[in-house]
């Protein structure tokens, strides 16, 4: 079992610093987790993430379980050897693409029958099918399968989700326990829409079964930034306190910090992956777009302080030319780059909560944005 | 100038081991130079490049000037700082892609009348033009420009063209004394098709305006394989025995150890990289297509023998996973292994010859991939 430890405390926000251990290493929070849909960081190799600084990535169990098939993983005894990643993996339980991806054809309380997004094939993921195709993907954090519900949704729709999405946690908890001898961990996830009570009655739920971490699902599914922020207000301090919490699928870096501040421990987002390869850099100073015309001549790189491979070797102008040429070293030396600066946030984040002072950090983060607070 | 210093001469064959200076570092021959087309060597970094054991890459003059344009690599004093690569670079001169892939509007003493393949912009390359772009890249090696001659043609097309580039040669070299000092190295281009005399008429002429350098142009342009052999095998002995001998575009693995015997010691080509993103492995026992359904499940790497960062860590399968999965990770691994294959085989051939048994190298390359020679 998981045994988280909680190193420092901020004590002006709820922000904390803290370790757990997993059979493939440490893991010191708050934490990015870089993601790896179909067995690779889209653009990076095992040795890029490594010079990054990732301690942890995320597999997509719906786009593994399609291609290459858990046939293929498991003669390599998971996804670990398969794609040369020696460090931890959390995998999803496939339920939130099944949901945003795939052709869903049926939804009832033995699972969600779906149709490939690649060749239309009919699929049953099961929750207890969710958990052995992780575990044969060998992740080190597996999650529960659970029904994500978009925004806006009815209260009724939203609470009859969350009622599956504990049944379902229930059935998980029982396969990994029995099938799978409660090996590695298994993350419970809370839903219940933009609705306070519901969110809390999803936490009762889940924390009653009792699970080594538990997960924020549902947010940043189309609702105002506002609300979202609200949602992890009312439902992180509900969690317990000595289980890691991870905000799935969020977000930008303003968002990273503000989780933080309320609790939140893991992260993973596909923006610094998606939007490197759509020309897009992240730095201290906000957001930037390699294809503008101004860098065409500009010597510096993206960034004077990162310490990436990018930053290190580049100009903006070489950037731009790779970009606007198509070559396929922008995207790596793009991706390279957003997810050092993701990857070191956390660090930054977790460092200033570690010497006490998150919140001037935090102040320094938006100062250097020019973001007036 | 150039002192090319042959360090080893085969007693069997024509083949030799050499060396010689450029301003950015020692080449040693026989050398592949793996094409950098955009000032970038396809899904490689020129740490990558560094890996694999590159010692000289190439960039081509036609794409360079339309994109990023002289202008902005000027402001980086040249293609090295400008792609971060410290080694050795060679320029073609623009005139093969003008004749390939722009819109070649009319050709005369003067030059070449252009529209770009880009945006249908009208450019005249003219020889001085051309010396004056590649200075301005910064190229350790400049070719003269030529006017290459498809496959078939007229022996009247022919010489015609032969004349032009003997023309052009003498305006190019003449630049390059004039407004370059001499410095760096200028390469004439050998041209006159598959007919032997006009081969030796091209060489007679541009020996006796005097180059650094020689290269063999206008082969592998659609003739078959033993034309292109007997035409090499004319050429290649007329050149001076004291200065490097370049084969241009040429080939598969097969042709560049046929093309050594014949006493070629700098090749490029686009074959690996290009193949790489096709899904083909070029290997010692013969070629390879990943997407072949035999390698689903296939643990070995591409190469038991190869020392590549590919082949050191990734399976067939992941491979395969990868390239059928369009993941960009997979033009990188397939490109560092098909760049390290053919690096690989110009250092083996260039040891073979070192030690004396070339002929014997030859015989095992074409044993293990089950020709009968």
């Amino acid at each position: 079992m998981l045994d988280y430890t909680i190193t420092k405390q901020c004590k002006q926000t709820r922000a904390r610093a803290g370790h757990f251990n997993t059979g493939h290493g440490k893991i010191k929070t708050p934490v990015f987790m870089p993601v790896g849909t179909l067995g690779t960081v889209k653009a990076l190799s095992p040795e890029d993430l490594k010079t990054c600084g990732a301690q942890i990535i995320l597999g997509n169990t719906y786009h593994l379980y399609l291609r290459p098939g858990c046939k293929v993983i498991e003669q390599f005894s998971g996804l670990h050897r398969f794609m040369g990643w020696e460090g931890p993996i959390l995998t999803d339980s496939g339920g939130f693409q099944i949901f945003s991806l795939a052709k869903l054809t049926s939804i009832g309380n033995d699972g969600a029958t779906f149709q490939s997004h690649i060749d239309g094939s009919r699929h049953l993921l099961s929750p207890e099918g969710a958990v052995d195709i992780q575990a044969c993907l060998g992740s080190d954090i597996m999650m529960c399968l659970d029904q994500c519900i978009p925004y806006p949704a009815d209260r009724s729709a939203v609470s009859e989700a969350l009622d599956r999405t504990t049944l379902w946690a229930n059935r998980c908890r029982n396969q990994w326990q029995a099938q799978h001898n409660g090996e590695n961990n298994l993350f419970g996830i809370v839903q219940g829409g933009m609705y306070p009570d519901l969110r809390r009655r999803s936490v009762e739920q889940l924390t009653s079964i009792g699970f080594p971490g538990y997960a924020v699902g549902g947010l940043s599914v189309g609702e105002p930034k506002d609300l979202m922020l609200e949602m992890a207000d009312v439902t992180l301090p509900a969690l317990p306190d000595d289980t890691p919490r991870y905000v799935m699928g969020v977000g930008t870096p303003e968002d990273i910090v503000e989780l933080v501040a309320l609790g939140a421990d893991m992260f993973d987002c596909v923006l610094p992956t998606r939007n490197a390869r759509n020309g897009q850099f992240f730095s201290r100073t906000g957001n930037m777009n390699i294809c503008n015309s101004q860098y065409r001549f500009d010597r510096r790189p993206v960034d004077e302080e990162c310490g990436c491979y990018t930053c290190r070797n580049f100009s903006r102008a070489y950037l731009r030319h790779l970009y606007m040429a198509k070559e396929l070293l922008a995207y790596r030396l793009n991706t390279l780059h957003n997810v050092f600066y993701y990857l070191n946030l956390a660090r930054e984040i977790r460092d200033s909560i570690l010497n006490e002072h998150f919140p001037d950090f935090r102040a320094a983060f938006y100062r250097q944005r020019g973001v007036k607070i």
